[in-house]
């Protein structure tokens, strides 16, 4: 432990980490760990899409010409296919366009100036709305809430999903209209919400009646293990709680097939979905059909889109491993940094001691290595701890990924002596 | 003239048309004009797409990867490509998924959450907001400020755009924000919005200072006659009128490509385009770029994409001589409807005499054919004439076009025998 050091061992200790961060800054190595972007190799695994659906191959099952207008709902065929993995009945699908981010914006834009089913006026109406936002998570969440005015409440995750007892209290405010989940595979926590957790979070209740869980189902199907973990059905635990309306699922292809070029989809009640469709009709006659139909003559069927999966998982895991192994060589025992082992997903979170985040990305970058900014994780950007980093290792390559990782380490390690030379300094003085 | 009719002449006359109209019914013909939607063989000009970028041909001219995220302006290959028919440099264009109806929403939308440049405060902050529809014009735009409560003000199309006059003097009014211009072959007017027209629309004074023209140019390309019809620039009128940021101009390629597989244009000012990228980027990290990519490689550079339009042209203008020629016919010097010859765009708009349109729509119904409904072409839905009817020949075959159109034309010569004996039986009681 870097805190039980003595001064003089915490100086050699000290000199010793500075000496190897100067030689990997010495290497002059221009590494990104920023976004959770699949790599090329990922990519070409969906590379039949690009030939597909072929000429003279666009009709649907149903006979309608995929090339013309309509279908505001989405191809029966792909709803079919994702049906497993969004928990939803074909009919409760909607199937969009690259990508589901987009379908969380309209669905927040919508609120705002129509309501949800159960809502008493739009959103914008009311004095001022809430939205309850586990952290760490996602950026691009937060920045939809902020560019449209609505508070941000941090929730801790445990673990397990959010401490619901914190949870519980705040959704009493009838200001609180929504929450942000990641609930398999978090980003960036990569935790599974327990059945605890989301029965809770069904049954909960609320102080606004049209409350909505902003099931962002992004990793349904990223395990990075040969384990599919499987989390309970929110949409079914609402229904058994009586509150068949409180789920919005989202998920999409762009991890699956391509980034820039995939599905997105909005699973939930008969209600939600008939809400959803009848303002959507008002923004699009109909979503890109021959996108699905290229999606469904791809991936074929459920056990096709999972033999898919794994690929990806094959070309992921690896890279995941290289980061946790280099993490635990220089950090393992220091008591500078904590971290999971992600079974999924598409990140790496690691808890920094307060005040040493900012540090390690500065570190970071003045030896070539991009990271994601420390604050990222949290509502407008700002971790009140400065403790939390996000990990990206899709998109560059097994050795950089290596490279990267070991310079990481050795700049968490770095800041992890500074603070506590910093702490023995403050404390001398 | 019917009008002229004798009272013996009348009543044979409306005998004659009622056989007619019978021996019509008796085809038990389906024949569907009510949407503006490619033909089978339209679509199929673009069947190329479909196998299209092709694999292993996924890099821009940049050498970035199309099949990754990012890129929300859209790729620039693809922003240079339809320039010229957009009127705005590269650099001013933004390119989204399927269809500019979504990017016309999103406008909305956005200017009701966090307003335009220029605005005091979102447009949803206003105590109530109008825009001006000229009409007859196009359902989906009154469908969008409908949805929002956006009040719309129609107001007369000349032949030649908008009656500037009462335009002028309505758009004074601060609660005017906006205005649906479809200035090139109108839908459903078919009429080219003037110079004098457009210099105005660019230099009138409004009562509020972000006020839009909602300028969907969806007909830029769409001739019907070898004359390649040219109307101002309004993006470069506007700024010579020291309006830089007036205009909105929305495209797509869905009635060049593919109806539901196509890209959609906002062009506009640089303050404009500023404004909708930092909107558009809290929405998706990118748009579909390989769609993109396949436009690109199909259409190749805008000589192509006018030989493309010019086969779209053989196809479509034969459809429009049916119609007309069949009107002409039947209603030529009859005094019973009055309709323009397009030279472009994708309808006919027919005016018939007070009363009248509803009858028609409900008489072509019975006999299996089925129109756009009376007062679709009206805000709300309300044609308080009860007089124009929107024809949309592009979809059925060419035969079916012309029994469509002799039927058509049956039903509105009945339609108007029926008003003028009921008139008749009026003032003789």
């Amino acid at each position: 432990m870097i805190a039980d050091l003595s001064a003089s061992d915490l100086e050699a200790y000290g000199a010793r980490i500075r000496a190897d961060y100067d030689a990997f800054r010495a290497r002059g190595l221009k590494l990104d760990m920023t976004r959770g972007k699949p790599a090329p190799e990922q990519l070409d695994l969906a590379e039949g899409l690009l030939a597909l659906p072929g000429n003279r191959d666009h009709f649907t099952e149903a006979g309608d010409d995929a090339r013309n207008y309509g279908g505001v709902q989405g191809l029966p065929e792909v709803r079919k296919l994702f049906s497993g993995a969004l928990g939803a009945s074909p009919a409760n699908i909607v199937v969009g366009d690259n990508a589901s981010l987009a379908m969380m914006h309209d669905s927040i834009v919508w609120a705002l100036l129509k309501g949800v089913p159960g809502s008493e006026r739009p959103w914008s109406k009311e004095s001022e709305i809430a939205f309850l936002c586990p952290v760490p998570g996602y950026d691009r969440h937060f920045a939809i809430c902020e560019e449209y005015g609505v508070r941000m409440i941090p929730v801790p995750l445990t673990g397990h999903g959010p401490d619901m007892d914190k949870v519980e209290e705040l959704a009493r405010d009838p200001a609180v209209k929504g929450m942000w989940c990641v609930p398999k595979y978090s980003n960036p926590s990569a935790e599974l919400y327990s059945d605890e957790t989301i029965r809770r979070l069904a049954a909960m209740k609320t102080g606004a009646p049209d409350f909505r869980l902003f099931w962002d189902n992004a990793y349904v199907l990223h395990h990075l293990t040969e384990t599919r973990h499987e989390i309970l059905n929110v949409i079914d635990a609402c229904a058994a709680a009586g509150n068949p309306d409180r789920a919005f699922v989202f998920a999409s292809t762009s991890k699956m097939t391509l980034a820039g070029a995939g599905l997105a989809f909005f699973a939930s009640s008969e209600a939600n979905v008939k809400w959803y469709l009848a303002r959507a009709s008002k923004r699009t006659i109909g979503p890109d059909k021959l996108n699905q139909l290229r999606h469904v003559r791809f991936l074929k069927d459920e056990a096709g889109l999972l033999a898919h999966m794994d690929k990806h998982r094959a070309l992921l895991a690896p890279k995941f491993a290289a980061v946790t192994e280099a993490l635990e060589a220089r950090l393992g025992g220091q008591g500078a940094a904590s971290w999971i082992k992600p079974e999924g997903g598409y990140f790496v979170s690691v808890d920094m001691t307060t005040g040493s985040a900012s540090r390690v990305v500065t570190l970071a970058k003045e030896a070539g290595l991009l990271l994601t900014g420390a604050g990222a994780t949290w509502p407008y950007g700002k971790d009140p701890h400065d403790a939390n980093l996000r990990l990206a290792p899709s998109f560059p390559s097994l050795s950089d990924v290596k490279a990267a990782s070991e310079g990481i380490a050795i700049c968490m390690l770095l800041a992890a002596v500074e603070a506590e030379q910093a702490k023995r300094r403050a404390e001398a003085a």
